[in-house]
C-alpha cells in the first residue's frame, strides 16, 4: 500500500467508526486491548487486530454497520467466543470487528418441532443450560463452549456428530446480513425442502466471507431414555483405530467413539485425574432406550475383545459422565499444561474411516520422525482426529520442522481422498491447501465471494485468495 | 422476440447441433418425437420441446456439449427419466437436451466407507439392484424408479427421509459442469469437512440451473437385521396425522411413516389388489436389530391406540413387504386409473410436524368446498403432503378451480412456517411462491445464478425469473 492508499484507508475507517458511534455510542472501541483482544487466538496463527471492535446487540443493529462499511469499503469481523483455531478473526485486512457475545438471546424453543431459534452469540452450554428442563438438547460439541454463529460459520462438530452430524445438518436455517445491508432468512422451518438454492448450506461454513451471520435455527434432540458412557484401554493406537472402523461399518448407532492416544492420557491423567493406564483408549458413549444401549454395549464389546481392547470402565452416574466428557473437551488445555512456555497448534484432518488407521498410523510415526511432540484425540467414528503440536514459538527450527509436519499431515490426508479440515475450518491456517483440495471448486467460490461481496469487506483475506 | 432475434437464435442452435453431431454423430437427434418425448412431462405443465436432444455417455462429451452451447449461447437442459412433476426440463427458451440416460454406469462401490459413485443416469433401483449382495442400499426413494443425477438436481426425498434424509443429507460429493465448461468435483470422500463453501449442497437442489451433473458420490446404509413393515387403519385422517407428530415428537426411530388417505386406499384396493378397509391407513415400517424393531413396534402400538387406530396387518415376509411397498409408490398411477380420461397435478408441501394435522384438515375441507377429487398421501414424518388434483384438461372452470385450490394449499403451508415444496422441486410450476416463501433469498440466488451462469444457458427459465 502506498501511503496515499493507506491515509486513504485510515480516513474510511475513522468515517465508519464515528457513524457507528452515533448509533452504538460507547459500545463501540477502539482501545488498544480490546483491539488486541479481537485479533488474536491461542494459536500460532500471528493476529492482526482490528481497527475497532463494535459490540453490537440485535440484528438491526448489525445492519447499520455492514451498511456503513459497505458504504467507506471498510472490512466486517464476526467475533463470537474467539475460540477458533485457524486464525478466523484476525484483521488481515484491517477494519471492524463485530462482537457478538451482547447477542445472546434464545429467542424461541419449539418443543413440538425439535427446534429453536437464537442469536449468534448464544453458546452451546448456554443452549443446553436452557434446554435443560424441555427434555431435549443440542448435541454438536465443539472442545470450547463456542459460539453457535461461530460454529455455524465454521461447520463445525464435536463428539457427537457420529450419531447426530455437524452443523451442516443441524443448522436449519439462518438468518444473515448480505455484503451489501440486507437481511437473508435462508430457509422456512420445515424439516425439508427443495425451494431454490440452499442458501442455509452456503453460509454454514463460510466463515464470514458471505455474510454475517445474526441469527440461527437448529434442529434439536430428545435426550435419550438411557445414556451409557465408558472407556477402554488397547494395546495400541492401530487397535484402537480398527475398532472404530469397525463399529461404523457394522452400524452400531453409537453417539460416540473418541481416540485420546497415550500421550494425551498422560496429560488427562494430569489435567482431570483420570486415572487411565498410560495406553490409548477410546471413550464411548450410547444412546437409545434401555434394551437398546445394553445391545449396543454388547455388539461393541465383541469389537474391542476383537482387537485387544482392556477392561471397561463405565460412567454409570450423570455426574461420572459429565467428569469424563468435561476431560475430553480439555484435551487441548491438558496437552499445554504440560508444556509450559510452548505454543500448541491444533489440527485436524478427516479421511474415509477406511483409511483412518493408515493415516493416524503413519502420522503417530511422522512425529515421532521429526522429534515432535503431538497427542493425537479424534472424533474417530467420522475418520477425523486432531494433533496438538508444541514447538516454542522464539526457536525457528522447532517451527520449521513443525510447519513441516503440518503440510505433510493435510498432504497425507488428501492423498487418501481425506479433506485438510474435519470441523476447524480454512480460516487463514488451511488457506494454502484449499486448491490442492478443491482444484476448479475453488474458481466457483472466487466467483460466488465477488457476485455476493463485490468490494470485498465480509471477513477479507480468509478461506482463499480474490 | 423480433423475426431477426428468432433466426439468429435458429442460426446458433443450428450451428451448435452440427459441431455436437461431429463427435455425437446419431446420438444427437432433432426429430420431433424424440423432442416431443423430452419437452413434456405426465403433468399439466404446458412442455416445449427442445430444439434437439443429446445422448451423452460421460462426462468428456458433456464437457463438449456444454462448451458448444456456451459458444453459440444455446440452452443446456439436463434429462434423466422424465418423471419431473414440476416441468424441470420443459424447454422454455429452446435448446439441448441433454439425455443422460446412456450415462448409466456404477462406477466404484465401497462398502468399507458405505459410499458409491454412480454415473448421473443411474436410477435408484439400479443402485439398488447392484448392491444386492454387499449388504447395503441406498435409502432414498421417489415415487418414480428416477435418475440419481435428477434426484440430486431436485433435493427428492421419499418415503425413508424420515430416517435417513434426503439428497441434502445422502449426497456425499458430486461432479458436475459449470456453465464455461470447467469441470468440478465438489467434495472429497471425507465424511465431513469444513474446507471451503459447501458447492455439494449448492448444486444439490439447483435444478440444472448452475451446472451439469455428471456424477455423484452418495453414502449408503447397511441393510437392517430386523425390517418390520405393516399397515394400520385410522377412524379420520386427523387422527392418523397426530400419530405421525407423536411418533416423531417421541423420538421413535421409525424409517418409514407414509399416509394414504381413504380416497388413495379405494385407488390402491383398485390397482394393487390392498384389500384394505377404505379408511385413512398410516404405512410403517421399522429398521433395526431384532430387539430394537419390536421395542419400537411397541412404543408405537401404544401411540395408535391412543388415537384410535385398528388392527395392524404386518408384512412379514419379504415379498409381502415389497408389495406393499410398491402399493405406495404406485400411488400415482391407481389415482390416475380411477380417474381416465383427466389429468393429474401432483403437487407437495411441506410443514414443521406440529402443523401437519391442521393443514392436512384444512387442505381436506379445501379439497371439499372446491368439489376437487384429491387423494392425499404423504410422507408425514417429515411433514410432507402430496395431493394429486385431478381435473379435465379440457375444461376451464375445472383447471381454474384446480389451480386456485393449488395456490391457497401453498400459502397456507407457508403461512404455517412451511415450504412451497418438500421434495419435488420449483421448476416452472412453483416459480410464482419463492419470493412469497425466501423473500430477499431469491436476490441472493439470482446473483450466484448470474455469477455462475452470465449467458443464461444452464436450464434457463426455471426456480426464479433472472
Amino acid at each position: 500500500m502506498t501511503q496515499a492508499q493507506l491515509a486513504e484507508r485510515r480516513n474510511s475507517v475513522t468515517q465508519a467508526v464515528a457513524e457507528i458511534r452515533e448509533f452504538l455510542g460507547e459500545r463501540i472501541s477502539t482501545a488498544q486491548a480490546v483491539r488486541d483482544q479481537h485479533g488474536d487466538d491461542v494459536t500460532w496463527h500471528k493476529g492482526v487486530p482490528p481497527d475497532a471492535v463494535a459490540f453490537a446487540e440485535n440484528t438491526d443493529e448489525c445492519v447499520k454497520i455492514v451498511k456503513i462499511c459497505d458504504k467507506y469499503g471498510v472490512p466486517v469481523i464476526p467475533f463470537g467466543t474467539g475460540t477458533s483455531l485457524e486464525g478466523h478473526f484476525t484483521a488481515v485486512h484491517g477494519g471492524i470487528s463485530v462482537d457478538m457475545q451482547a447477542m445472546n438471546a434464545i429467542l424461541e424453543v419449539n418443543p413440538e418441532d425439535l427446534d429453536c431459534r437464537v442469536q449468534a452469540g448464544v453458546t452451546r452450554k448456554q443452549l443446553n443450560e436452557h434446554l435443560r428442563d424441555t427434555g431435549l438438547f443440542f448435541p454438536i460439541d465443539p472442545g470450547a463452549d463456542a459460539s453457535l454463529g461461530g460454529m455455524a460459520a465454521t461447520r463445525a462438530s464435536g463428539t457427537n456428530a457420529v450419531r447426530y452430524g455437524t452443523m451442516r445438518e443441524n443448522v436449519l436455517a439462518l438468518t444473515a446480513i448480505m455484503a451489501n445491508g440486507e437481511v437473508v432468512r435462508t430457509s422456512r422451518r420445515a424439516k425439508k425442502s427443495s425451494a431454490g438454492y440452499d442458501l442455509t448450506r452456503l453460509l454454514v461454513g463460510s466463515e464470514g466471507t458471505l455474510g454475517l451471520i445474526t441469527e440461527i435455527t437448529l434442529n434439536l434432540q430428545g435426550i435419550p431414555e438411557s445414556i451409557v458412557s465408558g472407556v477402554c484401554p488397547f494395546p495400541d493406537i492401530e487397535s484402537a483405530c480398527n475398532v472404530a472402523i469397525q463399529t461404523i461399518q457394522t452400524g452400531i448407532p453409537i453417539a460416540r467413539i473418541e481416540l485420546l492416544d497415550e500421550i494425551q492420557i498422560m496429560a488427562g491423567n494430569n489435567y482431570s485425574q483420570l486415572g487411565l493406564e498410560e495406553k490409548p483408549h477410546l471413550f464411548v458413549e450410547f444412546h437409545g432406550t434401555e434394551a437398546g444401549t445394553a445391545e449396543q454395549v454388547e455388539l461393541f464389546g465383541e469389537i474391542t475383545q476383537e482387537w485387544g481392547g482392556g477392561e471397561f470402565q463405565w460412567a454409570v452416574k450423570t455426574e461420572d459422565r459429565n467428569k469424563l466428557w468435561q476431560a475430553r473437551h480439555d484435551a487441548f488445555w491438558a496437552s499445554c499444561d504440560l508444556r509450559p512456555g510452548e505454543k500448541s497448534f491444533s489440527t485436524d484432518v478427516c479421511v474415509p474411516i477406511s483409511r483412518l488407521a493408515e493415516c493416524v498410523m503413519e502420522t503417530k510415526k511422522d512425529l515421532d520422525d521429526s522429534g515432535l511432540y503431538g497427542p493425537i484425540v479424534g472424533h474417530v467414528g467420522d475418520g477425523n482426529f486432531h494433533v496438538l503440536v508444541f514447538a516454542d514459538p522464539t526457536d525457528p527450527v522447532q517451527l520449521k520442522t513443525s510447519y513441516g509436519f503440518l503440510d505433510r499431515l493435510v498432504l497425507r490426508a488428501l492423498s487418501m481422498e481425506g479433506t485438510c479440515t474435519g470441523e476447524h475450518g480454512v480460516g487463514v491456517g488451511k488457506m494454502k491447501f484449499l486448491e490442492a483440495e478443491h482444484g476448479t471448486g475453488v474458481n466457483v467460490m472466487r466467483q460466488i465471494k465477488k457476485a455476493l461481496d463485490p468490494k470485498n469487506i465480509m471477513n477479507p483475506g480468509k478461506i482463499f485468495t480474490i
